[in-house]
């Protein structure tokens, strides 16, 4: 390879290496002309309220079945701000490049976030490059911002739910985090298995059309389903009921997890959300998600109660009653 | 020191050592209770045109005299808001730890960010925590985001300068790029010389008071004045005339650039601030800046004119007469 095809301290320096950097990578893909050469960019905003959100990536490998750092940036703070009942309005992304990045890699990560924001209907309006050497980061490191707008008459919190709220899960667990881990470190074992990293804005508008009194978005991220369902718990001071059998898992996830002795419940999803519904719009809810493409496979996983507040209580396949607590020390790193 | 006082990976694994860090060192100082468990967060944002803006930290050392990196990111975003005119209505902050991070050094770092913000009037309400291998990281890095409100009738762009506008300065240059590189690598020598790392809103808030009609405005950071000055000519499509021995420096830049061999108008500033002002109100704004703690020592040091587009002339101190190039080349890597 060529010195040429190789991210340098230079690209870094604010000088005409990193004026060239954008102008050939940044710009040709995420094409915002106008901000060439400013460093903050003006917005134009829907009414509404306005929500705010960032994430650092760090995943590792940089590429996976079913996406990469880049997809992942953007499917990320894009399902931050839709887990308000929000549409993204504007992104940002700051890049933190090691030097000896090979640019190839660095133009496909590009290409794909530009995909992935195209499939959300936002853009990629401002952004910003560093370079560290080689040895003091990771090949590339993105934190992506997002603004976006909540219409009128919604109010999402993981603060509101209610006893009695029927809680409905988007699809199978387990798919992001378990992909990463047989990509890495030996577990390279062939497997069907792929990341279900998506960006979720229009699961979620077509959920609040049809279920406008949701009271709760998550995306079970890091920690899982089960730390996000601990996370609201607390959060609404009630009890959360779960049926292990009714939450979905993929025949790989559930192969994949009994080998490696882990739990779906505690595996990162980059793709599936949790919504807490009144129970008469439970129906309607879960008809609407399941009629689009990354819903087909929701259910009711349980419901919010008034008895163990800020416990979740799962039963099990085989019957049996436990607590399904928080995630406690290092699980899967660099997930995300 | 005991394993308890460094980060680990499972800091950052979205489980109950994740939950403790936020509560124990980002709440406590940051101080956002509303915002615990939700990754996105509500604005509330005065009247006017919105814009965004994103920086990632990546400076070496973190911490240096006259800031530390939890301050220059801070600093940072808060004037890439302030060159469009803006005043900051929130920030968001996203780290990057290493594995092996002292706890009491992030907490430095975390304690200074308060600080800047609390003088510039903002509050960082989202943020985010990663955690890498030790070896995959250098300590920490900062990626900090803004949301501000520009007020109606002023519109600032580096595209938007006219021949025969005042071109301001507000300080001395050099300062910080030469801190930090003095700081480094052997170049530890016993010197004066202190980063003028600062928030330079409430500065813009009086230049914009007093000069309405103020056309540009641009923070030399990286790549400093020279090429601050370049990219406004092409934005502009203007020429740029500036005499040299009116741009203020201290008699400490002066000397360590002499013996390192630096041009001071290329290395980067964090606190300094160029504004391009019609003639009439030159007079009023340069008044403005000189009234104000950050500003006391602001300078004509040149004007625009229409010959010559897209370049930078410099009158030299010796009389002679150049052309003053964009940054070329790697100059100070990890300058911010």
């Amino acid at each position: 390879m060529k010195q040429d095809d190789l991210i340098t301290m230079s690209h870094g320096s604010g000088g005409s290496q990193s004026h060239e950097l954008v102008e050939k990578l940044f710009l040709r893909y995420l094409g915002q002309p106008s901000a060439v050469l400013e460093d903050a960019t003006e917005l134009s905003l829907a009414r509404g309220k306005v929500v705010f959100t960032t994430d650092a990536f760090v995943v590792k490998p940089l590429c996976f079945p079913g996406g990469d750092i880049g997809r992942l940036a953007v499917c990320g703070t894009v399902n931050d701000l839709a887990m308000r009942g929000a549409q993204p309005a504007a992104l940002s992304a700051a890049f933190i490049l090691e030097e000896g990045l090979p640019l190839d890699l660095l133009e496909r990560v590009v290409i794909s976030m530009a995909a992935a924001a195209r499939e959300a209907g936002v853009r990629i309006v401002t952004g910003d490059t560093k370079v560290v050497e080689h040895g003091s980061g990771d090949g590339v490191f993105i934190t992506t911002s997002g603004v976006g707008v909540v219409a009128e008459g919604i109010s999402i919190s993981a603060a509101n739910a209610r006893a009695g709220d029927a809680i409905l899960l988007s699809g199978t667990i387990g798919d992001h985090g378990l992909t990463i881990m047989t990509q890495r470190e030996g577990l390279q074992f062939e497997s069907p298995l792929q990341s279900d990293c998506a960006p979720l804005n229009s699961l979620v508008a077509d959920l609040l059309s049809a279920a406008p009194g949701t009271r709760v978005l998550r995306d079970p991220t890091r920690g899982g389903l089960a730390t996000a369902l601990n996370e609201i718990a607390q959060s609404s001071k009630l009890g959360i009921e779960i049926d292990e059998i009714l939450v979905p898992v993929t025949p790989a996830v559930k192969a994949t997890s009994e080998i490696l002795g882990l739990d779906p419940c505690y595996v990162a999803n980059e793709g599936k959300l949790i919504a807490f519904v009144p129970p008469h719009q439970a129906e309607a809810a879960l008809a609407a998600l399941r009629v689009h493409p990354l819903g087909t496979l929701a259910a009711q996983i349980g419901y919010a109660t008034q008895e163990h507040p800020g416990r979740v209580a799962l039963r099990t396949v085989l019957g049996t009653r436990r607590v399904l607590g928080m995630l406690v020390g290092e699980h899967l790193p660099r997930i995300c």
